[in-house]
């Protein structure tokens, strides 16, 4: 099984050594030995075809042999910016199936009605990591730490900027027809609220800083699967473009 | 938390007494008590406001106040028969993902490749019933048996019907142009196959039985992320209709 052999490094194109984690899984687990061909990707859209040079206990050297270099599978840029769920293994998910679809950044979101103010990003990195390895992407998503909502629809991010929400009160247009109609940018930001939705004031508070506000359909979703229909989307409109 | 009193009383307008399951839910975690107000739904598109009459130890008693019936919020019918994955907990997230956004039926197949060939559907018809609730969904989606594969493509459905798979020398046509054009018929049915794909000969005895085979884009999908891609794919184009 020739997908096992897949590595995640960095710098590949520079180094000429596994890092430490993958050096383990190649040698301890996959045992692999000199002269064994091996698969890496560098998380910018570089494949590399490479050989075990050096195979000790712990360490993994290898030499290129081929460099691939891929273009995105899609145009644009989708950015994900999400509060996370209260469990854990929700957003777990989440990360793994949009990373296997392909987007390009996430950020985690501090609402008024968040149930989860902090975030391990180390452990959902190596989730994203075995994705990318999983769906042979070489390129890998951004994760940012938690931010404050506020602080997030502050910055200046240009392109098509969006937030979801269930009031109905506030007029949503509809997301998929958005960003179906021509668009002078193809970067989509958008935004989906914890269990509890976003406050009104915050939807407010995007609305005056550029956020269309939207309703993904007819459904009401959980928070994770509202995330993952956002990059579904997205990942439609933008891969047909 | 109203959300927490929704219940699935298959024949809610016919019945006076909850299932005794949802009466212990009822009676000793929600501590209900007569004159309650109580919400039902059948699965068949009805909602039912009622109140609690009896609440008894083992019984749960109930009078309706008003009933609902709601449209289906998608047009057509969207069947998607899939191999299960060897990990059952795939498919249950699957599931629930695919509850919650809408679909109308589910078929396990036994396939040449295939990693699992037994499935508890009890389990999963709990977590469609969960999912259903928390959606707020009236109408629970059928989940069939497991069923051979040769068998269920000799099946006369009618209707626009395909197969994902993964082979270069097999063309395919994009999933989401197909179901995009003017169709005659909106019942979509679409065929996943399982970690190791269908075999080519089950992809061409498909073929031959007016199964056209298709794509889901250009990413290389889990077996569980291609289902409910093509669910999520099918539920935007048929809610739009």
């Amino acid at each position: 099984m020739k997908e096992t052999r897949y590595f995640y490094v960095p710098d590949a194109g520079l180094s000429s050594e596994l890092p430490a984690d993958e050096a383990t899984h190649a040698i301890r687990v996959l045992r692999l030995k000199e002269g064994d061909e091996i698969f890496l990707m560098d998380g910018c859209g570089h494949y590399f075809t490479a050989e075990v040079s050096v195979a000790s206990s712990k360490h993994c050297m290898y030499r290129i042999k081929e460099t691939v270099e891929k273009n995105k599978d899609w145009s644009g840029y989708i950015h994900l910016a999400i509060a996370p769920t209260k469990m854990s293994d929700r957003m777990e998910w989440m990360l793994e199936k949009a990373t296997e679809v392909g987007f390009d950044e996430v950020t985690f979101l501090n609402c008024r009605f968040s149930e989860r103010r902090t975030l391990r990003t180390d452990r959902l990195d190596r989730i994203i990591v075995s994705a990318m390895k999983q769906s042979r992407k070489p390129w890998k998503p951004v994760i940012n730490p938690m931010m404050d909502f506020s602080e997030f629809v502050k910055r200046n991010d240009d392109g098509q900027k969006y937030i979801a929400h269930c009031y109905n009160e506030i007029a949503r247009k509809d997301f998929f027809e958005e960003i179906s109609r021509p668009q002078t940018s193809d970067r989509i930001t958008v935004m989906i609220g914890p269990e509890g939705d976003f406050s009104i004031d915050e939807v407010r508070q995007a609305m005056e800083n550029g956020y269309e506000p939207v309703s993904l359909g007819r459904s009401r979703l959980r928070t994770e699967t509202a995330g993952l229909s956002a990059v579904m989307m997205s990942q439609i409109i933008l891969s047909r473009r």
